[in-house]
């Protein structure tokens, strides 16, 4: 019997189906699979070709040289500019800004051939100081209220180039999902006087049906009202609602989990393309008792129904259960 | 420059490349052909090879025997069923239900080559009678809260089947994206006691730029804040929150508008796999003066980046100004 599940945050129900449940090879494969033709912007030598750096990790060589481990720079075609002053304007019943924000991307390592999962650990665990760097520096300009933080990997989930990196996006709004999983987790704090995340995590941990992977800092899960087949969260212990106030430890223990969770993903489904989002709180508000910083992982799987697409509810074909269990067996090499 | 736009039902803030506009060029080509290999359990002759259809319009023959123009039947696998109770459980901080509602097929024709652009007229005005047909018939059963009604054209938008087909899937719960549109439809009318679709209606039809077509009984036009490239949004004209209650003349209008878009879109994008969802009141709610049904439309193109996949958070390349003036100044053979 397919079961209807809701998710504890922001209230969303959706169908999880459960009697025909699609397997890891019930999925068309579409491997995401290194070219290396053609040139490359982001690969050492060709430190020119992007706009300056804002930020980078360099043993040796000067700002904008070789030398780096990883790199930061604005995106050449930014979705959102820093320049100018932020205008509102209304049209009729509309309502519209001028694009305002700023659009960095995050080379992750000089090597354009590997990818998040065979990167050595130190450098994905860059990838995160480096987000915290850039967030600390970014909401200095108090226009910007909110920093999308992604990585699209893979053609199919987006990316246009394939060394690997991923973006900032900093924006003078804050986005409806953001808002809506603030409400969402307010509402079960003033009900309960307690954090919705911080319960999920000691439920995940009891029941430990949806557990991927665990660390001292971190539990990895395939959460219950899942939308997508194999959708992984990684939810810090420690309640902090903005990533960029986590602890030392923390940030050095994720760079170790999230290439391990990737192994998993990789093993099981092939190295398919995915995108991660950083869920964590506006930048501009204090710290938060009800919201909880957490990343979510999609692995972008071709067979999915288009049904959510425009509809905005989902069926899962893959209960998180199984998900988790073939994901929690998968070894990490 | 940029702009960041605000949907004026749902508050949701988007941004708008203008600079950098992709056009209908731009989007790699996924063209819908319809191959008609292999075994077709839509096409007449094989009514055995469904469970037995709940509707169809025929001018011949009897139940489950070929003469129909068009079926309607259970889904083979559906997502959800009828028979039993509806039960609703806690797991913890987790709600869950069984999965008690209705999952149903409307066979478009008995023409497995044909596509909804070229459909005879007919035809297509038939699917609108058949949605409405079944929403008035499943909405006897209380327990249904919400139907939702959608097509997916060609495989990447989810259509498993070539055979043209349409969907409807009845919910015990009212869907997030629903419950959405109603509030934010009913906090407009108590700011303004106005409907923000009619105003929506009014504000087009002056403006001009966004508008695909209109005739005496709707107005197509990409939104304001058009999430895809492309997107369409046929309104009718006549303040209804129920799709199931739009009178005679609408719902015959409807099936030429819908084709004369469809083929537009044919002919801007080259025959793109597309999905469509209307968006009506819930079915068992009385007529409300905010809420207004529509349909949206969306082709399913290419190239569009995955950013928004899991962040909620909409980068459109085309505006819609853009997109409406290619769709207005495409004929309609």
């Amino acid at each position: 019997m397919p079961e209807l599940r809701r998710d504890p945050v922001t209230g969303r129900w959706l169908i999880v189906a459960t009697d025909r449940a699609l397997r890891p090879a019930d999925f068309a494969r579409e491997r995401v699979v290194t070219k290396g033709q053609g040139f490359c912007p982001f690969c050492p030598g060709h430190e020119s070709r992007t706009p300056p750096e804002v930020l980078a990790y360099r043993p040796t060589g000067g700002p904008n040289q070789p030398g780096w481990t990883l790199r930061v720079v604005p995106d050449k075609f930014p979705a959102l500019r820093v320049e100018g002053d932020l205008e509102r304007h209304g049209e009729g019943i509309y309502d519209r800004m001028n694009g305002i924000g700023a659009h960095e991307v995050v080379i992750e390592s000089p090597e354009h051939q590997l990818t998040m999962s065979n990167l050595p650990e130190k450098r994905v665990e860059d990838v995160f100081w480096a987000f915290r760097d850039r967030i600390q520096d970014l909401k200095k300009d108090h226009r910007l209220r909110y920093i999308l933080v992604f990585k699209n990997h893979g053609e199919a989930a987006g990316a246009t180039l394939e060394h690997p990196h991923s973006q900032l996006i900093a924006l003078p709004i804050i986005p409806k999902r953001v808002v809506e999983e603030m409400e969402g987790s307010r509402r079960y704090y003033e009900l309960r006087e307690r954090c919705v995340y911080c319960d999920m995590l000691r439920q995940e941990a009891d029941t430990g049906t949806r557990v991927v992977l665990e660390t001292d800092h971190f539990l990895a899960i395939c959460p219950y009202a899942a939308r997508f087949p194999f959708e992984v969260w990684i939810l810090p212990r420690r309640h902090r609602s903005h990533f960029e106030q986590a602890d030392i430890p923390t940030i050095e223990n994720l760079g170790w989990l999230m290439r391990a969770v990737l192994r998993k993903i990789d093993k099981v489904l092939e190295q398919p393309p995915f995108n991660f989002n950083l869920h964590t709180a506006p930048v501009q508000e204090p710290e938060m008792p009800h919201y909880h910083w957490h990343l979510e992982l999609i692995p972008k799987l071709t067979r999915v129904a288009g049904f959510e697409w425009g509809s905005g509810f989902y069926i899962n074909p893959t209960p998180p259960e199984e998900a988790a269990k073939h994901l929690r067996e998968a070894g990490l090499l």
